[in-house]
Formats: structure tokens, C-alpha cells, sequence
């Protein structure tokens, strides 16, 4: 078998049990996110915000993707006690049967969102359908305003764009518009949210997408 | 055949490709260096001021290595004519053969350093050698102390790390020392540079640290 084949096998297994996720999300009313960006964009933080705005008013689940540590767990489980740590040993994103394998350790029932943080990683990700009703990339304003350009397939799959960490703004040359126009050339329906951990910015309307799409 | 042997197969024809690209730089006595990093972490700002500082006192080339764009190409072509790009057309990493194909396209003879600009890309390009002297991974201070720990196969393949965006540390929350050790948790033979583009700061430190390889 050649390596091409192997890896549309791969890919069609993937697709696969990610439709069987789905089912299983739909089933149980659990509206589902995939949270994909470079290393360092702030996924993690944003997820801790964005767990302490809903305060516990709904049942909110955490599947966490990493390479290697339980640390972005750790950092989770303050907010939630319905959180599952995936390390992939190497493994350079998540595959939809590592997701159903972490749902064996989750309570779906009444769970209203769980958001699956991918690993750190612009390119690989974009391939792999999870299960989930939306893909939402975060991008750093210190990442520079050509990384959808560059990076084109995780912004064409996303339906949604953190512009994280913009109270850094004044202290960069970034143009913020043009980040966002090449993020749209690339994406038009794309809905893009400026966003800061640090002073809060922007917080609150992503949090009101997320209720807004609540089953 | 199965996936883990295809994978293992890969991996050794790609071994066996960069034993041959290493034999000829050094026959050119070329003193390679495989750039890599997360997307937007400054690599090819970092090449720029370092082709800056040699100012054409010796013959550098440059790989361009983009998942899609020649906008890296263009940007260092204003520094030196010899520059090749890459665009691997979704490909998380660079190959060894792909380097080899590029070589075709760039006199080694006389050149005395050539740079690999790898794909922004924390996890795949750790596993694939290129035939390279040292693998140099730049690391933002806006990407969080935790990266070297979650993201451990590069740091520990690395010689040297360049700490970037130094300039952007006033305004961080970020502990620069914990990032250093944790570094050197990984890596504790790891030459650790704090760079910035902005400032200049660590770029001399850095091109000695080129200059005294050349052969």
C-alpha cells in the first residue's frame, strides 16, 4: 500500500468515528467546539476565562490535548470537575478515537458544552474532524498579520477567530486590520472576536456565541 | 504493511536522504542550521537581522520552508540572491528530500553558511533531519514558561534556543529564568540566547555564535 493511500485510509477511518462523536454529541445536547492554534496563543487561558464567566450556571466539559504534561488539566480542573487530559506521546494533534476514548471518562449527560483544546498546532489539526459542531482557531497578535496566508487551511475550516492577547497591541507592529482581512480573504463567513485574557476584552461576546449555540 | 512500519520506513529513507545532503555541505564546507519554531515566533525576522549583521561578508544561503506563500523568499531575497523557496502544499515539516530538490537550485560552492527556515511547526519537523549541523529552535517569551516542558522533543534535539521578543517582557506575564530552566530541564547542554528584533539585543551574541562554526 502506498504511503498516499495509507493516509486517506487513515483519514477516512477518522471521518468515521468522528461522524459516531457527533451522534453521540447531538444525542446528548452537548454543543461542541474543537479550540486549535499555535503553541502559546492563549487556548488555555481563554478556556479559563471563558469557564469563569459561565461560573457554573451549566454543566461545561474540557477535553485536553497535549503532547506531553497534564499541566493545561491541572489548570482546568479549578473550573471544572468534568475535565480528561489526553497526552498523545508525540502525536502531533487529536484523532476523533482518542476523543471517544476520553468520552468513556466523561459524564455527557446534561453536559451543555465541552470544548476539546486540540495540541498547539497550526497545520496538522485541520485535517482531523473530531465530532465537533465548530472548529474555533486562536491566533496571537504577536504571531503577525500573515499567519492565515500561510497557514490557509485551519482558517478556511474554522467558523471562528480568537484575535488573542491584543492588549499587546501598542507595544507591536501589528496592524490588527489587516490581520483580519487576510483572515477573511481566506474565510469570508469567518467570525472574528478580539480577544485579551489580561484586561478581558472581548470575553464576554465570545461567551454569549457559545450560549447563543447551547442545544 | 502497517501504519508504524510505514511511518518507521519514512523515517529511514529520510535518514538515509539527509546522510547524503550532509556529506555534500560539508564537502562545500557549509555549516548548516535547521530553523524551527512555532508559526510567528520570529524566525525569519531573526534571519533577516542576522543576514543584517553579515552583510555580505561571507556567502549565506537560505531554505524557505512554507506550508503555503513565497512571502518568507521575498522577504530575505532583499538580503541575499541566494534563496530557494519551499511551499510544501499543506505538509506539516520539511523533508530531507525536499531540501535535496532545493539544493539543485543553489550554488554551495564558496557558501559558507546556509540557513533551513522550517515550517512553523513546534511538534513534526523534531523527527525529520535534514542533514543539518544543529537544529536552532526560537522560542517567543510571549508563548508561555510551559513550552519547552509540553513541547519536549524539540528542545532536546536543539543545540541552541534563541528566546525572542524580549523587548515585549515590561509587558508580559512571564518569568524568563523559569522558561530558561525549564529548558534546560529538557536540554541541560542547550546555548540559550535572549533575542529581540526590535531592540537588536542578542543578535550579535548569536551571529559570533555562527561565525565561530564556520569552517
Amino acid at each position: 500500500m502506498s504511503v498516499m493511500t495509507i493516509e486517506r485510509k487513515i483519514l477516512e477511518k477518522n471521518d468515521e468515528i468522528a461522524r459516531r462523536n457527533r451522534a453521540i454529541f447531538i444525542f446528548h445536547k452537548t454543543f461542541v467546539i474543537n479550540l486549535v492554534s499555535s503553541p502559546g496563543s492563549g487556548k488555555t487561558s481563554i478556556l479559563e476565562r471563558t469557564l469563569e464567566r459561565f461560573n457554573g450556571s451549566f454543566k461545561v466539559g474540557v477535553i485536553e490535548g497535549d503532547v506531553q504534561t497534564d499541566f493545561d488539566a491541572q489548570r482546568i480542573a479549578k473550573h471544572t470537575p468534568w475535565v480528561v487530559q489526553i497526552v498523545t506521546n508525540g502525536g502531533c494533534h487529536l484523532e476523533a478515537n482518542l476523543v471517544e476514548d476520553a468520552l468513556s471518562k466523561l459524564d455527557l449527560s446534561g453536559m451543555k458544552a465541552l470544548v476539546i483544546e486540540n495540541v498547539g498546532n497550526l497545520v496538522c489539526p485541520a485535517n482531523y474532524d473530531l465530532g465537533e459542531a465548530h472548529k474555533v482557531v486562536v491566533l496571537s497578535v504577536t504571531e503577525g498579520e500573515d499567519k492565515p496566508l500561510k497557514y490557509p487551511a485551519m482558517f478556511r475550516r474554522a467558523s471562528v477567530l480568537l484575535l488573542n492577547k491584543v492588549d499587546l497591541l501598542p507595544h507591536l507592529r501589528c496592524n490588527v486590520e489587516l490581520m483580519k482581512n487576510n483572515a477573511l480573504s481566506i474565510n469570508p463567513s469567518l467570525e472574528i472576536f478580539e480577544t485579551s485574557c489580561v484586561t478581558g476584552k472581548g470575553i464576554d461576546a465570545w461567551c454569549e456565541w457559545i450560549r447563543a449555540r447551547l442545544m
